[in-house]
C-alpha cells in the first residue's frame, strides 16, 4: 500500500479533473509527438525492404519516390481529417465517427483496430527509441539488454501515467520542439554541406546483408511503401483532442493539424533525401538517424549526441500518447458495454488505471515476443490505423449523404449532437470519398504485402476482438434485462426461510452464532461437516454440553471436501421444502495481520464463493475479531450478537 | 479442474488410507533408496575436495582412509538407531524422540533441521541423477539444459506424489534391486579384472583443474570427510517407517536397518577403492560412477548404460522418499501447532498436498539457484541430518536416564506411550551417548569446514526457522485462548442492531434486499456511496419512485473509493450509539461462468474483506443469480426473500 502511494501519489478528488485550454503551439507539442516521431523509423523501414533487392545506390534511390507517394497520401488524409474536426467539435476519433454514422458493428471494428494499434505504437516507439539510444557508441555495449531496457521503460511509463500528468502540455512541449529543432538543424547543415560539396559519406557501419537477393518487382516496392506508411500513424490524435484547444476550438485544431502534416512531410522527405545523399544503409547496430547525424555533425560531436537524444525522447513521448488514447477509447467502448465496465472507473489519480495497466501488459508481451525489434513489429503496425482511417472517412461520406437529404435550415439528430444542413456537402463527400478509397486501397496493399511477415496476425486478431466485444455486449444487455424493473417486477410475497448454522467447532463464538440465528426468528439447524469420525464425536459431545438445544446435523464428507457436502445438503433441504429460502450463517476468524490470516483456513471465503452460485441462498458472515496484540483485553470483552 | 483431475486422479475416501505390512526385502527397497543412492555421489565429493590439493595418485589415495572413517561413523549411528527402533515401535524419527525426551524447543530444532535436509535431498538427488544421465555420451549434448531437466523431473515427481502411490512397495523394489545388482556386478567384474591384471584406466575425461593448489592440511582432509558424510543421509528412514513392517515390527525393521548399513558400507568402500584403481578423476562432464562403469564394462557397452540408468533411477527414488518424509513431518509439526494448520489436511488423494507442493517449490528454487550442481549443494547438505542425529541420540540418553530412576516393574508415561524399566539401560545410555557425541563432533566439523562454502546459510536458516515455528505456535495458542470457553465465557445479553443496506443502483434486486432487511425487524437505513453527483441524483430519484420508504443515506466519496467511506460511516454510527451491532446487507450478482463474473465489479467480495476487519459488524450477502443461458426464464421467476 505505502509503496504504491509513494509511486502513484496521493488520491485526487473527482472535481480536480483538468479543464485545460491550450494554444496551438502547445497543442502541436501535445498531439503531434506520435505522428512526428514516426519519421525516426519510416525512412529506415523503407530502406530495409529495399535491401531485400540487394540495396546499392540505384535500388536505395527508389526510397525518395516511395516517400513522395506516402506524402501525397498524407495530404489526402489530412484534408479529410480537417473536415472531421469541423464536423465533430467535441472530438471526432474514428470510433465516434463510425458509431455516429455507420452503426455499432463498424464502430467496434474501428475500436478494435485502434486499440490494437495503440498497443503497437507503444511497442514500436519504445523499441525504436531504445535502438536510437543504443546506436550511440557509448551505449552500444548495452545492445544485448535492449529487451530488458525497453520493458523497464514501459514500466516507468506505466507508473508515470498512473500518477497522471497534470501539466502535460508544458512537459510535452520541451522534447517535441527540441526534437524538431535538432532534426531541422541537422537537415539544414546537411543541405549547406551538400551545397558546398562538403557532405560526407557514412563510414564504419556494418550493413544488413541477405545472401539471397529478391528481384526488384512491384510487390517489393509496394512493400517498401507499406512499411513507410507508418509515417501516417498518429494523425488522428488532434481530432480526438479538439476540446483541449482554446476557442475557436475546431479552427485552432484544424490549423494545428495542417501545421503538423506540413512539418511531417518536410521532415520525412528531408530525412529520406539526405539519407540517400550520405549513403546511409540499414544496419543492426546503428539506426539511419544516427548514421545521418553522425555523418553531418561528426562522430562524437555534441550535436550528434543531442540529435540522437532528441529522437529517443520524442519516441518515448509518442509512446506516451497511447497512454492517453488507449485508456480513453477503452473507457468509451466500456461505457457502451463492449469492454469490461471496470475500464470506465477512474483510479485514485483520476486516470483510467485499468486501461493503463492493460496497455502496458500487452505492450510488454509484444516487446518480449518480438525481441524489441522495430523491423519485426512494423508488419503488424499501421494496418489498424488505416482500417480506422477508412472507417472514419466512410462515416464522413455517409454523413454527407444524410446532409444531402436535408433542406436548408433542417437538422438531423445524431448521437453526438444535431447535424445541420451544409451547402458544401458535395465537396465534403468527394474529399472524404477519395480519402476512404485511398486508405482502403493502402490497407489492402498492407494486408497483401505484409501478410506473411506478421500482418496475418492482425487480420485474424481484429475480427476476434470484434467478436469478443459483442459477446461482452450481449452479456451486459442480458444482465441489464434480468435486473430491469419491467422484465422482473418484484414480488412482495415472502418465502419461508430455513436458517443453517455452519459449525466447525463449539467454542465461545458458536454461542454467538446460535444467538444470532435464534434472534432471526426462523427455524434453524446447526450443520457440521464430518471429516474424521473422532472429531464428529467430539463436536457432538461439546454441542450437547455447551449449547444443549436445537439440532446438530452431521454431514459426512468421505472425500474430506467442505463446500460440496454443504451444497448437496442445501439442495436436499430445498427439494424437501420446495420454494424455501436457505439462510446460511457462519463465523469467520478475522486476524489483524495478513500473515495471521494466512495461518487459518478461511473457510468462510470458500463457502461464500461456493454458495453464491446457488439459487435462494443467502450467506451471513459473522466476523470474530482476534486482536492478538492485546489478547488478554480481547478475550475479556468478547463481541456479542 | 478437469486437467487437475486427469493429472492427480479421482478423490479417494478417508477409509482407503493404506494399512500395508511389508516384508524385510520390500522394506529395504522402500526405505533404503535414499541412503544407498548417496553412494552415487559420496565418493565423487571426497575426490573433488582432494582435487583442491592438486589431485594425483598420492592425494587421491587418501579417499580410502576417509571412506573407512565415514564407515565407522555409519556403524556407530546404525547401532544407535537400532535401539531407537526398539524403544519407539510406532515410529522414532528425531522429531518424535526429541519431543518425547527433550521438550518442545529441541524437537523444533530437529524438525527445522530435518525439513531443511529433506528439501536438500530432493535438490541433491535430482541434480546428481540428472548428472548421471547426462554423463552418458548420447545425452551429453543436453548438459546445457540440466537445470530445466531437473526442474521438469521435480514437477513430474510432484504430480506423481499428489496422485499418491498405493502399491509403493513393489514399485520401489524394482529400481532399488536393479541398482544394487548393477553396482555389485560392476564392482565384482572390476575385482576380477584387477585380479587378472586386466583392469583398465579411465581415459578421455577432462578433469577439473584448479590453478591455485591448496596445501594438503588436516582442514582439507576434514572437509573431504564432511563431504563424504553425505553417505549417511537417509539412515533415519527405517526408524520413521517401523509400522509398515510385518510383525514383529521392531525386530524386522532393526534387521533391515543392519542389512541396509552393511550394503551401504560395502558399496561405498568398493566404489571408493575401485575408483582409485581405475584412476577416476572428478570432471564437470562425467560422474565418477560413469567413469568407473565405462572403464570396467567398456565404452558404449550395454552394462555401462544399465549401470548409469540404475544409478539415475535410484537417485530419483531417493528424492521420492523425501516426498513421503517431508509432508509427514510437516503435518506432525503442524498438528503440534508449529506450522500452518493447512499442512495437516489430506488432499483428495489422501496425501498431504500442501506439504508436497511446498517441498517441490523449495527444491525447485534450490536447483535453479545452485544451477543443478551437486557439488555446489553438498556444503549445505547433511548438517541438518547430523543435527537431527545428535538430537535423537541425546534424547535416547535422557530416556535411558529416566529409565535408570525406575524400579523393576515400574513404568513412566511418555508422550508416545509408557516407558518400562529396562535392565540394560546403562548399555543403551553408553551407545547412544557415543553416537550423540560422534555425530555432534562431525556436525561441528561440517559447520567449520564447509562454513564459507554455503554451510553458513544453514547455520542461519535453522534458528530462523525455529523462531518462525514458535511465532506460529504463539499465534495458535493465543487464538485458542481467545476462543476458549474459560477465558471468554459467552454472554447471552443481546446488543441493539442497526441494519444498513448497501445500494449501488435501484433495480429489481434492491426491493428484495429491502424486504429482507425489514423482515429482520431491526431499524434499517439504505446507504449509497456517491461517486458522481449525476448518479447520486439518479439513484435518489429511483429510490423515491420505486421504494418510497425508509432513509437513503448518501455518503460522498470524492476520491471514488468504495469500502473506506462505508467503514467511516459505520465508525460514525457506532460512535453515535456505543455498543451497537451493525448488520450490513448487500446484493451480489452471481454469474454462471467465471468470465461472466469477471465482467462485474464484484464489490461484495471487496466489502466482505474490508468489513471483516471491523468489530461488531456482521455482513450478509444476498446473491442474485443471473442464468444467461435461459435469460428469459430467469427474468420471469426472480428469486424472492
Amino acid at each position: 500500500m505505502n509503496v504504491g502511494r509513494i509511486l502513484i501519489g496521493k488520491p485526487l478528488e473527482t472535481k480536480d479533473l483538468p479543464h485545460q485550454a491550450i494554444s496551438k503551439p502547445i497543442g502541436l507539442a501535445v498531439f503531434a509527438s506520435d505522428a512526428l516521431s514516426s519519421t525516426a523509423y519510416a525512412t529506415e523501414e523503407i530502406l530495409i525492404i529495399l535491401t531485400l533487392a540487394g540495396g546499392g545506390a540505384a535500388v536505395f534511390g527508389l526510397s525518395l519516390p516511395v516517400a513522395i507517394a506516402i506524402s501525397i497520401l498524407l495530404v489526402i488524409v489530412t484534408i479529410s481529417y480537417r473536415q472531421t474536426i469541423f464536423a465533430y467539435p467535441s472530438g471526432g476519433g474514428a470510433y465516434i465517427v463510425a458509431r455516429d454514422n455507420l452503426g455499432e458493428f463498424p464502430a467496434q471494428v474501428a475500436g478494435a483496430a485502434l486499440l490494437t494499434d495503440y498497443i503497437l505504437t507503444v511497442a514500436v516507439s519504445i523499441s525504436s527509441g531504445v535502438a536510437q539510444l543504443l546506436s550511440f557508441p557509448a551505449f552500444r555495449s548495452l545492445q544485448p539488454y535492449r529487451v530488458e531496457i525497453a520493458v523497464a521503460v514501459i514500466i516507468i511509463m506505466t507508473v508515470v501515467n498512473l500518477r497522471g500528468v497534470k501539466e502535460s502540455g508544458r512537459i510535452f512541449a520541451v522534447p517535441t520542439y527540441f526534437f524538431l529543432g535538432m532534426m531541422f538543424l541537422t537537415l539544414a547543415i546537411g543541405f549547406i554541406q551538400m551545397a558546398g560539396g562538403a557532405l560526407g559519406i557514412v563510414s564504419g557501419v556494418e550493413p544488413i546483408h541477405y545472401d539471397v537477393v529478391e528481384p526488384l518487382a512491384l510487390f517489393l516496392i509496394l512493400r517498401a511503401f507499406s512499411s513507410g506508411c507508418t509515417a501516417l500513424t498518429g494523425i488522428e490524435a488532434i481530432s480526438n483532442g479538439i476540446t483541449a484547444f482554446k476557442v475557436p476550438r475546431s479552427r485552432n485544431a484544424a490549423i494545428t493539424l495542417v501545421w503538423m502534416s506540413s512539418i511531417l512531410i518536410v521532415q520525412f522527405l528531408g530525412i529520406t533525401f539526405m539519407a540517400h545523399q550520405v549513403v546511409a544503409v540499414p544496419s543492426h547496430t546503428e539506426t539511419i538517424i544516427s548514421q545521418l547525424a553522425r555523418t553531418i555533425h561528426g562522430d562524437g560531436s555534441l550535436f550528434y549526441a543531442l540529435t540522437l537524444a532528441g529522437t529517443a525522447l520524442i519516441l518515448l513521448m509518442a509512446a506516451n500518447t497511447s497512454y492517453a488514447d488507449f485508456p480513453r477509447l477503452a473507457a468509451l467502448q466500456a461505457g457502451d458495454g463492449f469492454l469490461p465496465r471496470q475500464l470506465t472507473y477512474r483510479g485514485g489519480r483520476l486516470v483510467f488505471s485499468w486501461g493503463i495497466v492493460a496497455l502496458s501488459l500487452f505492450a510488454i508481451v509484444l516487446v518480449i515476443v518480438f525481441n524489441a525489434s522495430t523491423t519485426a513489429l512494423i508488419p503488424l503496425y499501421a494496418i489498424g490505423v488505416f482500417l480506422s482511417f477508412t472507417m472514419s472517412q466512410t462515416g464522413m461520406v455517409v454523413r454527407a449523404r444524410k446532409i444531402s437529404k436535408l433542406k436548408p435550415g433542417e437538422t438531423f439528430m445524431g448521437l453526438e449532437g444535431p447535424i445541420e444542413y451544409d451547402p458544401h456537402w458535395k465537396k465534403h463527400m468527394v474529399i472524404s470519398g477519395i480519402g476512404a478509397v485511398c486508405t482502403f486501397v493502402v490497407m489492402i496493399v498492407f494486408a497483401i504485402t505484409k501478410f506473411s511477415h506478421g500482418a496475418w496476425f492482425i487480420i485474424l486478431l481484429v475480427p476476434a476482438l470484434v467478436y469478443l466485444f459483442f459477446r461482452i455486449h450481449r452479456h451486459y444487455k442480458e444482465v441489464a434485462k434480468a435486473l430491469s424493473w419491467e422484465s422482473a417486477p418484484p414480488e412482495n410475497t415472502p418465502r419461508p426461510v430455513q436458517t443453517l448454522i455452519l459449525v466447525d467447532d463449539v467454542h465461545a463464538e458458536t454461542v454467538r452464532l446460535v444467538n444470532f440465528a435464534k434472534s432471526l426468528g426462523h427455524p434453524w439447524k446447526a450443520v457440521h461437516v464430518g471429516i474424521s469420525p473422532e472429531r464428529v464425536i467430539e463436536v457432538q459431545d461439546k454441542w450437547q454440553k455447551r449449547i444443549g438445544e436445537g439440532e446438530l446435523v452431521i454431514i459426512e464428507s468421505p472425500f474430506r471436501l467442505l463446500a460440496e457436502p454443504i451444497q448437496d445438503y442445501i439442495d436436499h433441504v430445498q427439494k424437501e421444502q420446495p420454494g424455501i429460502f436457505v439462510h446460511v450463517i457462519m463465523g469467520h476468524l478475522a486476524m489483524d495481520t495478513y500473515w495471521g490470516q494466512a495461518l487459518h483456513q478461511n473457510s468462510a471465503l470458500i463457502f461464500n464463493l461456493a454458495l453464491s452460485r446457488m439459487d435462494h441462498v443467502v450467506v451471513t458472515t459473522v466476523p470474530y475479531q482476534i486482536h492478538l496484540q492485546d489478547a488478554k483485553a480481547a478475550t475479556a470483552t468478547p463481541v456479542q450478537a
